[in-house]
C-alpha cells in the first residue's frame, strides 16, 4: 500500500517558521457504494477515508504497520475523540481524488490530523482528527488511559 | 428493540408435516444512508440487514442479548459462512420495509437463517445466510472449531 | 418511525431568554456491523446516524416525509457543508442509545442541527451538522444555489 | 485505477474447450473500518468489494469508465439481481488481499460475474452477482426493461 502512496514534505501554510510535516497522500477513486441519491458522496464515507489515511499515514511516517502499532509502541491505540469535516465540494461516482493527510499538532498525549481532499484541481473536502496515545488503565483495564507520545514518535513525523 | 418486533409461528412452506418455526419480524425505514445513485438500497447493506435480523431472531428465541449469546452458550460466536441475497424489486429511500427472519434448517453445528423483506406488500429481497455454532479452538486458540448446537437451542426456535 | 421518537420542548441552554427548540429523540441499538475491532462503535457510523436523525427531526418539525420534503418546498434538498462529532464515552455492540437532535441555529439559507448520543445515562457522542437550503442554479442546472429558508419552516422548529 | 489491477487471460477451470475469460485482479488493504469486533471484514464489505470489482472489470474489459457505461452502450445500468458470498477463511485488518473477478457466463440479458478473494496464499471468500443489461421501459420510464447484451460487448470478455 505504502508504493501507491507518496511522502513529501509540506510546508505549513500556518505558521512561517515552524518545521514542515509529512504529509501522505495517496490517489483514489470514488466507488459507487460510497455515493447517496444525488450521486455524491455520502458524509460518513469521508470519514472512513480520513480515519483509513490516518493509519497510511502512520505507517508511512513510523515504518510500522497498522496492526503492528499496538505492539510498537506498547499502546491500545490511537482512538478517536474528535472528528471534523467540510465539504466544499462534491465528489462524484468515478472521480478519482487524492487525500492528504499530515499531523499539524502534536500535544503530551493527543494530536491532530490534518485531511485535505482535492479532486479536478479543486479542495472537494477537509477535515480534522483529534486521536489520544492510549494505553489500558491498569487500574481498571476495560477503561483507556492517555499516555505521552514518545519524542522519537514525534519526530519522525517531520520532514526532512 | 424486542418490542418493536414480533413474533409468530411461520407454516413452514416447504415441508407439509413439519413444525413452523418461530419468525421474527421487524419494520424499519430505508435511510438516506442505504441508497446509492439509483435511489435504491446498495446490496452490502441488504446483508447489514440480514445479519442484524439474524441478532434479533436469537434474542427474541432464545431470551439472550447478542452481546451475552457467547457468554450463555460458552461458544465464540455465530459466525457466517455463507451468505445470498436475491433481489427483486427495489426499495428506495423512505419506504418503510419489513423484514421477517427464521432459523430453516439446523444440522449439527450450522444452521441456515432465512431473511425476506417486502415493503408495499410485494417482495423487496430475499437471502440467506449459513451460520455455525463456534468455540475457540482449544489446540490453537486463534482458530475457530464448531461445536454441536445444543438440543435446548435448537428447541427454542420452534413455535409453540 | 415517526411514532417510535418522541417530540418534546428542550430548554435551550445556551441562550436563555430564547426560545426552546423543538428536539426529535429515538432510541435504538448498536448492531454488530457498526462497531470495529475495539468493539466499539466507528466513527463513521455516528455521523450515518447524525444524518438519519436530521432527516427525522424535519420529518417531525414539518410533517413531511423525508422523500418528500424537495417537492414540499421546491428545493433540490438540505445538503451537508460541515459535521463535527465529539466522542466521549464508547458505545459498544448492544448498547441502547439514545439520540436527540434539534435545530440549534437558523441563518439565512443555512442552519445548524445539534445532536447529542447517550447511553446508560453518559453522554456518548455529540455532534453537530451545517446544512443548506438548496436548489438547483436555473444558470446551471448541474450546480447547486441557496435559497433562503421560509419563515414558515423556522417557525415549525420551535417547541409551543 | 486501472493501472493497479492487472489484465490476464484465466484457464477457464470447468469446462476445458471453452474460452477463457478476462479475468481483473487488483490488490488491497484490509482497512480498520471494513471490521467488526471479531477483528475481521465484516461479510456486508465483502459485497462491496465484490460491487466495486465489477466496475473495474468492465472497465478493463470495455475501456469505458464506470460512470459513463450508461451513456456508452445506452443502458441506464447493470442492475444487481443476486449475489453470493461464500467466507472461507478470515481476512483480519491490515491484511494485503487479491481479488480477481471474471463474466463467467452471458445470458442473453443477463451474466454472471465470479469473484476471488485471497490472502497470504489462501482463498478467504467467492462469491458471485448476477446483473442484467437494462435501459428504462419505454412504457414506463420508472420501471427498468431488459435489453440483449451487445455481441461486441461479450466479445470484450473473452481473453485474447
Amino acid at each position: 500500500m505504502a508504493g501507491k502512496g507518496r511522502f513529501c514534505p509540506a510546508a505549513n501554510e500556518t505558521s512561517a517558521p515552524r518545521m514542515s510535516n509529512f504529509v501522505f497522500r495517496r490517489q483514489f477513486p470514488i466507488e459507487w457504494g460510497h455515493c447517496d441519491p444525488a450521486g455524491i458522496v455520502f458524509n460518513s464515507r469521508f470519514f472512513e477515508f480520513f480515519d483509513w489515511n490516518t493509519w497510511l499515514l502512520f505507517e508511512a511516517a513510523l515504518g510500522v504497520r497498522p496492526a503492528e502499532l499496538g505492539k510498537a509502541y506498547d499502546i491500545m491505540g490511537i482512538p478517536l475523540v474528535d472528528a471534523k469535516g467540510r465539504f466544499h465540494k462534491p465528489a462524484k461516482f468515478n472521480d478519482v481524488v487524492e487525500i492528504s493527510s499530515e499531523v499539524s499538532k502534536f500535544g503530551r498525549s493527543s494530536f491532530e490530523v490534518q485531511h485535505r481532499i482535492s479532486g479536478g484541481g479543486e479542495l472537494v473536502a477537509e477535515g480534522s482528527e483529534t486521536r489520544v496515545w492510549a494505553t489500558h488503565d491498569p487500574a481498571d483495564p476495560t477503561k483507556l488511559k492517555t499516555v505521552p507520545i514518545p519524542a522519537a514518535v514525534i519526530e519522525r513525523f517531520k520532514a526532512a
